[in-house]
């Protein structure tokens, strides 16, 4: 028997686990506001390019010359760019699935934690109070995103069930989708960098981490890891589990790529089809159930791949699947290796990204073949 | 020792080298003209969108329905819509590209092929001498254009020397060159059909085939036929050549997608340099040696893997690369096996096109690092 491996989504759920940090204690109660009463400053900010950081950047800040008061400064202006940039996004989509309970929700997150961050703008950064009121404000922010993934999938679902999807709609969603979950990301690690880089206290469990990061990941112990937890996966679901082989090619890195390649004979998937693993919209996996959206479950969505893919763009990486049909499929994830290679990936709104929303309704430029057959014989009628 | 096998390119060879027949006879001579006489019925016939045909419609075309009569009014339209839909395209190139030599050359032979073609509208298909005459012409048209890809890759070089390259650039011109060289495919096949299918006899070499396609095409056998030319080209240039392994996967061949790889461990390419290898303006081949625009070598140009990619896309496969540095590369060869799937990609020229070559000053909707490193520290002068 030959099963294929989710690949990839083990390795990103490890380092969404760390990103989510902190996940367990419950957010605090504030007062949602209305989607649309987005802050005026939401125009101000939006106009700043977001600053992408290196992970050497991350290393040295979190080591050498981190400083509390200097995070502070760069966190409540790059905070607010970040999140307008991608407020501005949120707002361009198209009015059905805007207009969904999930988005809306959505939304009023990211307005609400907008206003949190712009309250410490006129606030002292030599005021000790003032550090740890930041410090627990971004907390608070960290936990009401929680949620935002399965919420937003939610609302693409809502809007499939309504109008069903076509392909515009659906390259409109990725587009968005691919940017927003990225942002969101970048957003977290700058959060978590800040709480556990100040937090006082050094993690008793990884003591040598630098925050969130650990500085000597072992790739082959995380891969082994990884196949572990699908391995158990796979096993409650088809009472088996194929043997993993992890090959090392990488003794000789001389380019700055460290490659992690994972293969198997599950029979491959069609070249057509492949663009759907990673599609929001055309996700294969069933409707999850949801209960309520505070305990929306992430698994379920099939967002496990697009998901993966973005955890290795983000540092300039990626992740490809290249199958045979009749054969079997080979996954591969790039790492940058350097730490000054490492920069983040940063979605910015501008006129490209505007003209993305706008040029729905535009022709294809390359010729679509219509659905019957070319009738070389009537050109006989034109004469 | 392993050698990275220049995967494709032999195969596209051979599709050239019948796309290519008659290519030894000289063209017969036809007074050039300035190459901004183009037509007034450039802009009709630029309205249309070309008709894709489906290899199914070849082949019946070929043997079963074939009819001189109504190939002859079928290519009379379609072939100017072809030529004035890339010819639009052409006019968009940057000016400075535009201007040169080569590209002058090149385009002078567009506008006298469709001239001629233009010369048949008003003719009768009822009369034997009108059919004759149209062959011939087809015929010289397509050996008027069998230099047109060395003569604009001159023309790229020619620029590329006097302005310099940017990715924006190399961007148009990849844009450009991948429909413009796939457009020129399609007409040669159309040309390639008629000519070999009415000429009154079989091919005594393939007297199966129908025209230029071989409909028992052995896939294996074409593999083995460009390992061999390759390895010669190897042991020429090396003094050795690596063993090749073919191995078949496709016997459970279920949904139309026929996959062809070929592996190797030469070490690998860099995910940042993949793009390259496929890039018309930063090919890594050094500059050929041009004797004059009548002899231009193809070989040289280090385009024979974007071009045999196109030929792959021509009837919806691809080619693609995948590459793990310090290892080795695949490379797998998507084509499609039903006829009725292999439908003509054909480029259009449209409001979508004329975009692609008008954004070209455009920032980018991610950011981009700045090549200084971030300083933190500089945020305490805001206060």
């Amino acid at each position: 028997m030959s099963v294929r491996v989710a690949v990839g989504s083990p390795l990103a759920m490890k380092i969404l686990r760390w990103l989510l940090k902190g996940r367990g204690s419950a957010p605090t109660p504030t007062p949602t506001p209305a989607p649309d009463a987005a802050p005026r400053q939401l125009e101000h900010f939006s106009k700043f390019s977001p600053s992408p950081l290196s992970m050497k950047q991350f290393l040295d800040f979190g080591t050498r010359n981190g400083c509390e008061k200097t995070s502070f400064i760069f966190l409540r202006q790059e905070l607010p760019v970040r999140l307008s940039n991608i407020m501005k996004e949120i707002n361009l989509l198209p009015d059905n699935l805007l207009g969904t309970p999930s988005v809306q929700t959505v939304q009023s997150w990211y307005v609400q934690s907008l206003t949190d961050i712009l309250e410490f703008l006129d606030k002292s950064p030599d005021n000790y109070r003032v550090l740890s009121d930041f410090s627990d404000a971004l907390i608070n922010i960290r936990n009401r995103h929680n949620d935002v993934v399965p919420t937003m999938a939610q609302g693409v679902i809502e809007y499939k069930e309504t109008f069903g999807v076509d392909p515009i709609i659906n390259q409109n969603v990725q587009y968005f989708l691919d940017r927003f979950y990225l942002s969101r990301i970048s957003i977290r690690m700058l959060i978590n960098q800040h709480t556990l880089v100040f937090d006082g206290r050094s993690n008793p469990a990884h003591p040598k981490h630098i925050g969130g990061i650990d500085p000597n990941c072992d790739v082959i112990e995380v891969v082994k890891d990884a196949c572990e937890s699908a391995k158990v996966l796979c096993d409650q679901y088809y009472l088996t589990s194929p043997e993993v082989l992890i090959n090392q090619f990488n003794d000789y890195l001389q380019c700055g790529i460290r490659p992690i390649g994972i293969s198997d004979r599950g029979g491959g998937v069609p070249l057509r089809k492949i663009d759907r693993l990673f599609s929001y919209m055309y996700s294969t996996a069933p409707k999850p159930v949801v209960q309520n959206l505070q305990t929306a479950p992430l698994a379920g969505f099939g967002y496990g791949l697009p998901i993966s893919r973005l955890y290795a763009k983000y540092f300039q990486g990626d992740l490809n699947l290249y199958s045979m049909e009749g054969y079997g499929t080979d996954a591969v994830i790039y790492l940058k290796a350097l730490s000054t290679d490492s920069v983040e990936r940063l979605p910015v709104f501008n006129k490209s990204a505007w003209k993305h929303y706008k040029s729905r309704n535009e022709a294809d430029d390359w010729c679509i073949p219509s659905s019957e057959p070319k009738n070389l014989a009537k050109f006989n009628n034109h004469i």
